[in-house]
């Protein structure tokens, strides 16, 4: 298993997460995560219609705004919602947005 | 006093939104006007030092995703915070923006 590089709890920055989830199609991606736990990059952009470098750059820049969790196991990359770090840094900020975005919490 | 186009309350979308406090400086504005109400565009940007034309951008993305109100009167705008359309629209989500902030809701 290999863990990509992902921010320190205390340098997730509030405007990097907004940021984050202002595409379409990062928010799809988090609402799917929310909903589904963790699951493969590729089911995470199943039937969304991205190519696959755009689904890593959507990625990518989940990741590295702390939004989100990556980690290698063999060929698959699994991610998953970094609600620990979330809530810690910003408490109540993911539930309102997932909320706002009519995912049950 | 001349109202300026903004989004009908329904119209509001939660990316857009997001994206216009993506931005560090639009997030002091907001933040400035969750402070302290309705205040003109002069002092919202007061000391942040940016440009004048690129503090009306500002204004305008704030205004068009249905972040804040702006309206003219005479030589003056005036800008607050849209908290009644957010709210209404998105519960919660803007005091968990501003709690985020570190501003009191």
């Amino acid at each position: 298993m290999r863990l990509l590089p992902h921010p320190a709890t205390a340098d997730i920055q509030l405007t990097e997460v907004l940021r984050a989830l202002s595409d379409p199609i990062r928010m799809e991606i988090a609402v799917r995560l929310a909903v589904r736990g963790e699951i493969t990059c590729t089911e995470a952009c199943d039937d969304l219609g991205v190519h696959k470098s755009t689904a890593s750059h959507h990625y990518r820049t989940l990741r590295e705004a702390g939004v989100i969790m990556s980690r290698q196991e063999g060929r698959l990359k699994y991610i998953s919602l970094r609600r620990d770090g979330l809530d810690a840094r910003f408490p109540g900020l993911l539930d309102a947005i997932l909320l706002a975005a009519h995912v049950p919490v």
